[in-house]
């Protein structure tokens, strides 16, 4: 098996002033092609420093991959120094060079000496074209087999040049054969999956391993398979455990794609000709807004209110004084006519509201902080339900109404048990 | 000056599973009290592999701080492999022993074996007690006067420990003296700031620097002080550099606090007791989101209206049809009249107002994607202006767009002018 050595490079890294959201990207990538990663290196922008990591980095690797200092400030010295590492000069990567004259005629700025040092390589490197910056990543060959990879530390450039010129060479370059089936469900914790498929877990070969990545809002799911290259049988177990799990699963599946939850009720919505307003108490307006951070939401979402205050309920949405004396705002009776007030309103196919105790304060011992009312009002549904998030921050409590909110609607729309 | 080196364990960093910000957090803390880190390392959960990076840490530097790799499942080796390599027994933390029975006493648990393995500390180091969880950290007491530090891989817990224990202990270490100025600006570019701080950045003494810390909210600056323990005078000169630069940025300072734009708004608007609304198309909901995200907005925030679509901004905050059909959605009269409109419909002391093309459709030559019209109403200001703020994200737009209108309802809260 392939060994790699991420490096890092970069004193904004070392010091906490830039976080190191690179190496992670790299490194998730490597690991679903079988590539094998036993250690990241983070060091300062200093030549000596560099060389002795580049060393023992090659000593104990196949493949090195660095990231960072392929600028143009006095401490962007990685091509510098890589190339005093190898006793080599720099030369002029011409693409980039040419990719940098057209990038400044379009913006009828002067290139100078400086800029275009930017296009510099190291002599006998293959440069790797940046689609979208100034300076070309590196591929160079090392002795015994050995490849050094540069990318830069901006991470849209670095991810970029990696995916456009590296994964592939990367993918031959690995002995492994390698796939991925992926699932995105809701309404189940990672507890109760790990429950759920305990003995489907004890059933899988060495070669196929299992990755829970949950989130507030979801479970990600990963099935991987990791095989010889020239291993042809094993692909069908794996397909065969991939329509195991997705069987066990089945009722909480929201996606085989990487589509967020967000993305699955737009769609559903889309298909099927809905539109949305949406009555926010606890919310506030970030369970509207969470479908507008969406291209194509004006399709779906009419619009929304904000009712923060029990004044805007019953002005706005025509709850009645009665249910907010004897139930109070955080009820069922109040969530329902808030769905109901702004679904005729704004004259939508769905009225969606949220009441509930954010916290810190405004908690009771018969409503705690945590307790939410979430109801969804179409033509041909009422449905409300409460429910106790438990008392974590604000940005968490208003992250998972938002998570069940458009999980009933999905559930609506698909007409799955509410 | 002494030398830092941090090292993460752990196998879900290095495939990415998991994002290191611990060692992002704790290299920040080093720097602000003069302590040196040249490199950090993350490697697997390995025991070969620990000991030998350990191993070479402690040749090259004075303090080690590890992470991760304290808990309780097999993978969790780092205090047996450190034991290993010191050739120490694992011994009981009484203190956690207690903390751990009481912790399942209270829940109505049984304790057992596996559990209080958490509580075993290498023998001879000086047990963390952790307050928010089992582990405890770990100090340790290394030859030649040099120091291994041992934290969770969970960041509240890391944290806890790191600020009850650790902080104090490496300041008494550190041989430097460090002081640091917090500003936050709003207004104001970073390439802005550079240019209008050049000559006093020319000024300043090896001993002081200056940092950027850019955000699409706001900019971030911070002047550090970094002197020899015994030396008082540099102190007196540091504390005038900040009242110079503390001048010149006048006009721009929002918070000398770590405070946000939100939290701002939020306070000065209780201060003065006023009371606002907000209409929202291209923001939808988000505006009147962030602010709900802080605790105690209800004081302040009634409510507001998710106009997302013409007939929304028509019925509901009283657009005129003549302005929707002269000017369009996105312009400065239908801004001004959505924001009177929600104003007078919620009988607020102030109304907002957005409404821009967020993309990546909906852009024409007049109005390019991220053109937005953003408004004020008060009882004695009637604010409007367009923004241009180019084709990036929707949710850089969003951001940027939430941003401005904050600065707006700041600067008129402060009677600064508009």
């Amino acid at each position: 098996m392939k060994n790699v050595e991420i490096v890092t490079i970069g004193t904004e890294v070392i010091i906490g002033q830039t976080l190191d959201t690179n190496s992670a990207w790299i490194g998730e990538k490597l690991s679903m092609i079988g590539l094998n990663i036993q250690r990241k290196t983070c060091i300062i922008d200093d030549e000596k420093l560099i060389i002795e990591t580049l060393q023992k980095a090659y000593k104990e690797n196949d493949i090195i991959i660095t990231t960072g200092g392929l600028g143009l400030t006095k401490d962007d010295i990685t091509k510098k120094t890589i190339a005093k590492w190898l006793n080599k000069n720099l030369v002029y990567h011409e693409p980039s060079v040419q990719n940098i004259h057209a990038f400044y005629k379009k913006r009828n700025k002067e290139v100078n000496e400086l800029v275009l040092s930017m296009a510099l390589i190291v002599e006998g490197a293959e440069g790797l074209l940046n689609p979208i910056g100034a300076a070309p990543g590196m591929m160079i060959a090392l002795p015994n087999q050995k490849y050094l990879f540069c990318l830069p530390g901006v991470p849209t450039e670095m991810k970029a040049i990696f995916e456009n010129h590296i994964f592939d060479k990367l993918k031959n370059l690995s002995e492994r054969y390698t796939e991925h089936y992926h699932l995105h469900l809701t309404g189940i914790a990672e507890s109760e999956a790990t429950k759920l498929l305990k003995n489907f877990e004890n059933s899988l070969p060495d070669y196929i391993s299992i990755a829970y990545l949950p989130s507030y809002k979801l479970l990600k799911m990963r099935l991987d398979l990791n095989i010889d290259k020239n291993d042809h049988k094993s692909k069908e177990v794996f397909q065969l455990k991939c329509e195991e799990m997705t069987k066990l699963l089945e009722n909480y599946i929201i996606s085989f794609e990487q589509e967020s939850l967000e993305e699955v009720v737009l769609r559903l919505s889309k298909e099927k000709n809905q539109t949305i307003s949406i009555a926010e108490s606890c919310t506030g307006g970030n369970l509207a807004g969470s479908l507008v951070k969406l291209s194509g939401a004006s399709k779906v979402l009419i619009g929304g209110v904000v009712a923060y205050s029990n004044q805007i309920k019953s002005e706005q949405l025509n709850v009645s004084r009665e249910i907010l004396e004897e139930f109070g705002a955080v009820s069922e009776p109040c969530a329902l006519q808030m769905a109901k007030g702004v679904k005729k309103l704004m004259k939508t196919d769905i009225g969606i509201a949220t009441t509930g105790i954010a916290g810190p304060d405004g908690g009771s011992p018969q409503k705690p902080v945590g307790t939410v009312c979430i109801a969804l009002i179409a033509n041909d549904l009422e449905f409300v339900k409460t429910y106790h998030l438990g008392d974590s921050s604000r940005e968490i409590f208003i992250e998972r109404v938002i998570a069940i909110a458009w999980e009933n609607l999905r559930r609506y729309l698909l007409k799955i048990q509410l």
